[in-house]
This record gives structure tokens, C-alpha cells and sequence, in this order.
């Protein structure tokens, strides 16, 4: 059993062709232009599968096309009702578009929750049934299982873990509300915490960088750089609270980080679970939950958005 | 099908017998001392249940006791490991206890979990599968419903949700955090608020009251008092923010309110909704998640544990 898993963002779309024990067989990948007609980017990537799986030996066992959307679903619908990053994509029937042109069944998902299905089904959280996952990248993205199956609430509008507010009238986020664990959390929360500093701390090496982003910072966290150290602090303490949050709301049996800022590995967990063991991981006697890294890294949407199509034969 | 559902709290145990409607049949109840041993205050319970069905008509159908319970509970294995208004139980195996002097089955809850149970089987979330129950009382409790199914995390202590911070830093809230939603939407936390401004406001007739509680402040209010304004204004504004935090986190079909504030009905609902309209829901073309009063009152939590020996049934 095969299936098509698609990762369709803003600037880029990758695909690639997967088994049921979740292993890439074959990739492909178009460009995306995020401000024209959704039917003139898809249609091209319908273009692209068509091609894609033209010659595969396997071409018969491929049994549906997942795919992982940002944006405001209505999943059963198989339409985008709308997408931030995709201004004109309003109430696009992609699964029904997308069907016509490639002759598959078409299943969708919000790219985060994508992202912990993979996760889930293929990865570092295989061996757990509930599991709240969180994607420290331009944004903060999440996703939870619950009892072993993707919640992602009303539509798969829900799960959007990096937008609870943890400090009310706090810096402003791009959803429109202030003080979201994403203004906080985010990689770009840290590099524009950094750039705004630059001035108060003359002699921090990052004013010497071309480009600052988390890696730079952490880098020179470890050797001491007063400013970043100084960063570097405060986005543990607000990244731990977000978890300390998600400990008392969920309490899970585990959670997995993924995104550029997680890249920083066991050392930045370290940091997280020395403030959540100071805090009793939201409470004296509360269970400590175990953080770790989710593993299948930038595949893990198009995992996870194959993984629909296998569900169903559960 | 009838069973025993039993709400323990600080300071009076009550039960009931209830059938597989939901309807209360019978109903008992007895003081609490939680500052002694668990053993003598649930033995004491135990005599009374002993006593309460002997000369029931319908004894013979009595399937077992679900016991809803404040405090850290493995709920399978039926300890309460800790509770922080009962110091003594530490650790207590409160379904053997049980089980061996009443000789019936006996499941237990989490008390915040046993009414959201009551409320989505028997009450204002029946016909919904995806529910958010938030008690607004001494302290800000939480449910959660998803697929149909009770929510509560690790061994019941998830859907705290009352312990999320909305301001880093904020007030001091009991579970040992500053700026817990607790801290700013609980009973406790407008009637503190009202104490703390009392000087300030020498106008307010909040100053002749005798006891100062939320219905006060709320009838104040209405009539125009400048100090019960600010601090229902305040209140609504934090109450809302937690809440456009669980759209984000939950996108539930509904939300559920109970406890002493949300008694206010409509008056706060109204308030409520406006500032969350204001808001987007969470974000622009996120869908509206209604607000709804729980309907079973006081009742919830011994129907929602009476509800635990009917599941399996099902």
C-alpha cells in the first residue's frame, strides 16, 4: 500500500511517494507561488503528481494523495475556507480539484497536525497514544493526539498551541491578538528580540553577523555573549511556560519538539526541563512529562499526510 | 441500571442514586472533615451508602459507585495520590477501601472530570462529541470532551484549566504559578480583586457590604457601582482571553460554563461573546465556538461519576 504525502507551503511543494511503514520511496517538488489563483499553483502540482507517478513500477498500489494545507479547513469538505499565507485561497475545494485532475482519493490536513501524525504513526512518537507536539519555526506550531487520533478540533481550526496568550497584552502576534507563546516562542521571536537589542549591547558578537537567526544565537549563547545569553534565558523561561501550560491542559505522555529552533537538540531540552522540574511541571505531585525530538525532521508532513490515506484500512 | 454517584469535597461528601437516564432517584449525604485521616471520613461514607441502599426497593439493580474526587488520582489502579485540600490522603487506594465495605464496583474521577461527564452525557453537551467545560467557582476548574470521551490526561490530571498562565508573572496563583488563569477568573480572584480596591473606591458600595461575593458585584454593577464595573470588566476581559486560548488550543463545539460566576447566566455570557467576537474567536475566520450554561447544577458530578459504571455497558 502506497500513497502520495504533500507538504504544500508558501514558498515551496514537496511530495513524495510513501509505504505504509511510513518510508519515502520517491520525492518530488515544485515551487509555489503563494500570490496567484490556488487553481493555477495546483494545477500544476496535479500536473507534477500525474507526471510524478506516470512510470512507477508501484503505480497500482498507490491508493490516495494527502495532503498538508496551512490554513482554516473544513476537512471533511476537502476545502480551504482560508489560509493566512495564501491570500487567495478562499473556499478552495482542492480535495474535489485535485481528484478530477489526478484520479486518486484526496484526503486533507492542517500541515501542522500533518506534521504530528507522521510523528505519530512513523516517528518518535509511535510508541505513545497521546502526544502534544510542538513546531518551534517561523511560528509555533502544534499538534495533538489524543487516545492514539489527530485532534485538530472543529474543521482542523484547533491545535493551535502557539497561539495561547501567556502574557496578556504582550507583544503583538501575527494572528492579531498580543502576548501569544508564538510572539515568544517563535524563531522569529528570538531574532527580532535580538535585533532589538543590538543597540543596548554594543559589544554582543551579533552585531557583528550578517544574518542572525536561532543557530547564531545559540552559538553564541555557549560562549557567553552577554546578549544572547540574555535571550537565550528568556526563551527558555517563556517556551517553558507554554509546556507548563500544555502539562496542566493535557497532560500528556510526552511531547515532541520539532522546527529550526528545536535543531538545538538535547541542549535546549536540558534547559526546558531544569525550569519545568523547578515549577513541578505545573504542579507538587504532577507527573513529569518526558520532551523529545521529533525525528523524521522536514518529512514528517508528508509522512503524516500519506498516513490518512493508510487509515483507513486500519 | 442504577448506580451510586458520590461528589467528595473539603467539606461534605453527597451522593445519590442514579439511573442510566440520568435521573436522581435518592440522595444522601454527610459532613466532610478533610483534615483527618481518609480512612475515617470514606469509612464513614462507606457506612452511609451501607445504610442509605439497604432498604432500597431497587438494591438489586445498584451496578456499583463512581466516586468523583478532588486531587492527583491514577484512576485505573483507583488511588488518589495526592489532593491539595485533603493533606492527609497521600497515596490512599480508595477504590479497594470502598469496594471492600460496600461491596460494589467502584470507579473514580477527577471531581472537575466527573461534571464535565455529567454535563456531556445527561446535559448541556448531549448531542456534542468535541466539549470545553470550564467551572468558574472557588477555584477555575476544567473538563474536557473529545470524541465523545472524557479527557483528563496522565492518570486524571490533565484538563487543568484553570492553571494556564495568561500573564507571566502576574498574580500569585495556589497551585504555586503566578498568573494562572485561576488567579483572574475564579470566584475567589474577583472577590480578592474587590477587597484589594476597596480603599481606593470610598464610593463604592462595595464598602457596606457585609460579605463581598461575585453575585454582589455583579448586581453592583448593573447599577452602575464604579468599582464592581472595573472589576467585572477586568474579569470578563481575562475570563475571555483564557477562553479565545482554548478556541485556539481546542476549537471545541461548545463551551460549558458552571460554578458560583457563571450562575450570572446570560449577563456574562453577553459580555463574554462580544469580547470574543471582538477577538476573531482566536483568529480572523476561525469559527464561533457558543457558550452555554451547564444545566445539571450541583447534580453534575455525582451523575457524571454515576456515568462511569454505565460506559461499559454501553
Amino acid at each position: 500500500m502506497i500513497a502520495i504525502g504533500v507538504d504544500i507551503g508558501g514558498t515551496s511543494i514537496k511530495g513524495a511517494s510513501i509505504n505504509d511503514k511510513g518510508e519515502i520511496l520517491d520525492r518530488f517538488s515544485l515551487k509555489m507561488d503563494k500570490e496567484i489563483e490556488p487553481e493555477i499553483s495546483i494545477g500544476k502540482m496535479c500536473d507534477e503528481i500525474n507526471k510524478f507517478i506516470k512510470n512507477k513500477k508501484y503505480k497500482s498500489k498507490i491508493i490516495g494523495v494527502g495532503l498538508g494545507v496551512p490554513g482554516i479547513l473544513d476537512k471533511e469538505a476537502g476545502i480551504v475556507k482560508s489560509s493566512p499565507n495564501l491570500p487567495k485561497w478562499i473556499n478552495f475545494k482542492i480535495a474535489d480539484f485535485v481528484q478530477k485532475r489526478v484520479n486518486l482519493r484526496v484526503k486533507i490536513v492542517n500541515d501542522a497536525s500533518s506534521a504530528v501524525l507522521g510523528e505519530a504513526r512513523f516517528g518518535s512518537g509511535k510508541n505513545y497514544q497521546n502526544i502534544i507536539m510542538i513546531t518551534l519555526g517561523t511560528g509555533v506550531g502544534g499538534g495533538i493526539i489524543i487516545n492514539g487520533k489527530l485532534y485538530d478540533g472543529l474543521g482542523g481550526t484547533g491545535a493551535q498551541l502557539g497561539h495561547e496568550v501567556i502574557r496578556y497584552n504582550g507583544r503583538q502576534c501575527s494572528c492579531g491578538r498580543k502576548g501569544c507563546l508564538e510572539a515568544y516562542a517563535s524563531a522569529t521571536a528570538i531574532i527580532k528580540e535580538a535585533k532589538n537589542n543590538l543597540k543596548k549591547y554594543p559589544d554582543s558578537k551579533l552585531n557583528k553577523e550578517d544574518v542572525i537567526d536561532a543557530k547564531v544565537i545559540f552559538e553564541l549563547e555557549r560562549q557567553g555573549d552577554k546578549l544572547a545569553k540574555k535571550l537565550v534565558k528568556e526563551y527558555v523561561i517563556y517556551l517553558s511556560e507554554g509546556l507548563l501550560d500544555f502539562c496542566n491542559i493535557f497532560r500528556p505522555e510526552i511531547f515532541l519538539l520539532s522546527g529550526g529552533v528545536a535543531n538545538e537538540g538535547d541542549y535546549l531540552i536540558k534547559k526546558i526541563v531544569k525550569y519545568m522540574k523547578k515549577k513541578h511541571y505545573g504542579y507538587i505531585n504532577a507527573p513529569e512529562i518526558p520532551i523529545k525530538l521529533a525525528s523524521l525532521g522536514y518529512d514528517s508532513g508528508k509522512i503524516g499526510a500519506a498516513s490518512l490515506l493508510f487509515e483507513q484500512y486500519e
